[in-house]
């Protein structure tokens, strides 16, 4: 997984932070599954993952109605159920407009390339 | 660490994403005082964070302006050179404003608590 390309703000995060109940059975296939399912979707921009003792997934979205509709889908919602019934012990979901961004890396900067900061 | 304890939205959030340069040489010491001199700025509203792959860490305000302010403190500045010297393959970080959450746990469940939705 990589810092997600996204486009020059405004667009939309999902924030969803998460505990879990310690039950990871079939958490990693159902996590990749969607992973790979929300990038089918419209608006989707790209995804961020990391996971010590919380979770942290952030997904990036053009607009709410994306966001709404990736809530809706139907695979989606066995998974939400199925990540309460199972995998959660608690979780926050936070919708953001993202306002502004900055970028740093490595490389380019060896390369005297600009950071890119978005306003 | 535990999911941040926010108020209702409106507030603001700051998603730092990161990949590791491979030298890790004093990291853990510096991450954990710079979470401890976050919580004593004015406006800080609390932070989550979990690395694997990737590091993401999102911290919470009540205004851009205690997010301007504490990107402008001295140690915080120290801390924020070292790692694009050190630590920090690449960064991006995104000035959001977080607009809706939801939470959900499990043992408030239990008790027949409801889902609070903010709107």
């Amino acid at each position: 997984m990589t810092i997600a390309p996204t486009p020059c703000p405004p667009y939309y995060a999902v924030i969803f932070t998460s505990t879990s109940s310690g039950d990871d059975s079939g958490y990693e296939a159902m996590a990749d599954a969607m992973v790979s399912l929300a990038g089918q979707q419209r608006g989707f921009l790209g995804i961020e993952s990391a996971r010590d003792t919380l979770g942290i997934t952030v997904s990036y979205w053009d607009s709410l109605e994306a966001i709404a509709a990736w809530k809706q889908n139907s695979a989606h919602l066995v998974a939400q159920q199925r990540g309460r019934d199972l995998w959660y012990k608690a979780f926050k979901t936070r919708i953001c407009r993202v306002e502004r961004d900055y970028v740093y890396n490595k490389e380019e900067q060896a390369d005297v390339a600009p950071v890119r900061i978005s306003r």
